[in-house]
């Protein structure tokens, strides 16, 4: 068993948080970098070239400062090569095998070498999105047209209220996908006319994203009907597609759609604080990485149950540096409500898309009027 | 806002453990039925169709039995459409918002009903697999080709001497993806002849499944090649490309291969007692839904930390009657040897697919002979 050719000689650089004492968290250490890579004993391995660089390598290990049971921080790298230039193996990597362990969670990707660099990420970012959008300054507002089991038509008049009322970006709620109450063809077509009209006397740019969330064959038809209906942007939940179609959405010159990831089905990933992925690097590292300009999250106090720093660690995960991909909108969302604007635009800063859905709704029947406070309440600042 | 047209009325069950005393089970079935499909509070739902049938329904609850913290079991029922005949959607319906609420565990999908017969699921299952292999009673035998980092030729030779030892199926290790150390294309047509060539004065046919883990573009041009090359099977990580993705594959009549599931990052569903997806519904129920013909996860005491009674759960998942879908193999690995197979057959049986991987190349250098073991082991029984 020889070498092969000449390897890439690059590394990309990963911290883990790892519980157990330093001896516990050593050996934790030296199983991930067998575990992500070769997937078998040290001792069988052949010398030289696959235990010299292939094997993940334990670049430093510390004590966690965090509270609660004694835990270590560990940064690992890993030969670029081992990641093939696929995301869905980059994923392998990072936490494949090592999902079905306890003690291992995912902490951040470091900032740093050429591997991030080698995909493109976001198409639009901030800047990008705030360009189309012509708001250079302001926080961005969402919405979602609801519920499943309204007939496409309905949704559309819904869509159109919003737009009518200013809200930038009208998004589909997720669960609406190719049901027969609203196919997503219909669907489509009447929520981008619908907004496409009701925006046009505000003189305001007004996206409307439909769920493109569908069977693999699928995604890429969805897409381009909705490009085709005059949608603006996409909206997509890579953990039911798989984080790959969306970064393919992203990479499509033929689309050039702004993309909002949802977070449907990844909860699993954050839910304990020894296991998993953290918020930061899940919600926002990798929905970066794969090509999302906003990525949607709960925020504290709504109808899930994330916590205040959990919140901070997504926009800080969009907001930090990572090679050059470009910054993203943290998008908080899950039942947020128009009196809760100012605490969360104190929380979040300018740098954000905030999500209000059903309070637009429920405030009086004068949905238009409810969307204008949502935009005066942003606008004020 | 005025129902849609009559919808189809038929319902699936879903059986889900709720975290709490009766009172806080209650809230959290309520809760689940509204946040996993109409995604908002009842008060703003039009009155009529939408919440009498699109709106989940608790059928039944109950306290649970099993040991630990206070927990009900809670049968939901979910209109068929809801999930619009795709599995995405489904996957979206059975845990995509409660994925990321504490306390919600999606522990199996109830036989019965008319939405488990709409998926094709497996399309050899075990009666299809032992007619493929003329091995109508024995457990499987199964290994894996590694470790990454061998140039494709020396992966290739390993192969051809499983074969020429007579294990049933040899799969790529799937963190083999298309990585500059062996490409996905040479490694593919090299070990699929070497299969063959050493197959032959076996009389047995053995089968090589090279991993199809890919961008969501490539997945089926690998497949396709895969079969080209004489490749007899296909190995995929759903956690990675998504679930549909293996659906799609199995769903292919020009393929017509069967597939071995892997758990590579889904590991963090199964990691809480209170939260995720059981390993029955996940590893067994899912993967037979999106069309597995073997599910692959570690068995207990290996380098993995799966308890036995998970492992059971997936055996029973992979078995148990779900609508009219195929059984298909449980495939126990992860650090299993030929020392602990008489244990394993006594807690699976003979409907199971063993993969041995390590231990293979670890005893002893004669490879060959260590696999005339193995399946020595699994034949004298």
């Amino acid at each position: 068993m020889k070498p092969t050719s000449k390897p890439n000689s690059e590394r990309f650089f990963v911290r883990y948080r790892l519980t157990g004492d330093e001896t516990e968290a050593r050996a934790k250490a030296a199983d991930l970098c067998l575990e992500q890579t070769v997937e078998c004993p040290a001792d069988i391995l052949p010398k030289g070239f696959i235990p010299d660089h292939v094997v993940g390598r334990l670049e430093s290990l510390q004590k966690s400062r965090a509270p609660g049971a004694p835990a270590c921080e560990a940064l690992v790298s890993f030969l670029d090569d081992t990641a093939g230039g696929e995301l869905t193996q980059l994923c392998n990597v990072l936490f494949g095998n090592i999902s079905l362990k306890k003690g291992f969670r995912l902490s951040r990707l470091e900032d740093g070498g050429t591997l991030w660099g080698k995909f493109k990420g976001p198409r639009f970012g901030r800047a990008g999105l705030r360009a189309l959008l012509g708001e250079p300054h302001r926080p961005l507002l969402s919405t979602a047209v609801k519920p499943m089991g309204l007939p496409a038509e309905e949704l559309a008049r819904l869509a159109g209220r919003f737009a009518a009322g200013g809200i930038d970006l009208i998004k589909d709620d997720h669960g609406l996908a190719n049901q027969p109450f609203a196919s997503f063809a219909e669907r489509a077509e009447r929520c981008a006319q619908a907004v496409r009209k009701a925006a046009a006397p505000t003189g305001r740019t007004i996206l409307y994203a439909p769920n493109v969330t569908a069977p693999a064959a699928e995604v890429h038809a969805r897409a381009r009907l909705a490009k085709k209906a005059g949608a603006g942007a996409l909206l997509i939940c890579p953990g039911l597609t798989g984080l790959d179609a969306m970064r393919a959405l992203a990479d499509d010159d033929s689309l050039g759609l702004p993309i909002l990831a949802h977070p449907a089905f990844l909860g699993s990933f954050v839910t304990s604080p020894d296991n998993g992925i953290s918020p930061y690097a899940l919600f926002g590292q990798l929905m970066r990485l794969a090509g999302a300009d906003a990525s949607i999250f709960p925020h504290s106090g709504g109808r899930f149950g994330f916590s205040l720093d959990e919140c901070r660690e997504v926009a800080d995960g969009c907001g930090d540096a990572l090679g050059n991909l470009k910054r993203i909108f943290p998008a908080p969302g899950g039942g947020m409500s128009l009196q809760r604007l100012p605490e969360l635009l104190k929380f979040y800063g300018n740098e954000v898309m905030f999500l209000v859905g059903a309070d637009l709704v429920r405030n009086g029947s004068d949905i238009e009027k409810n969307c204008e406070l949502y935009r005066r309440l942003v606008e004020k600042d």
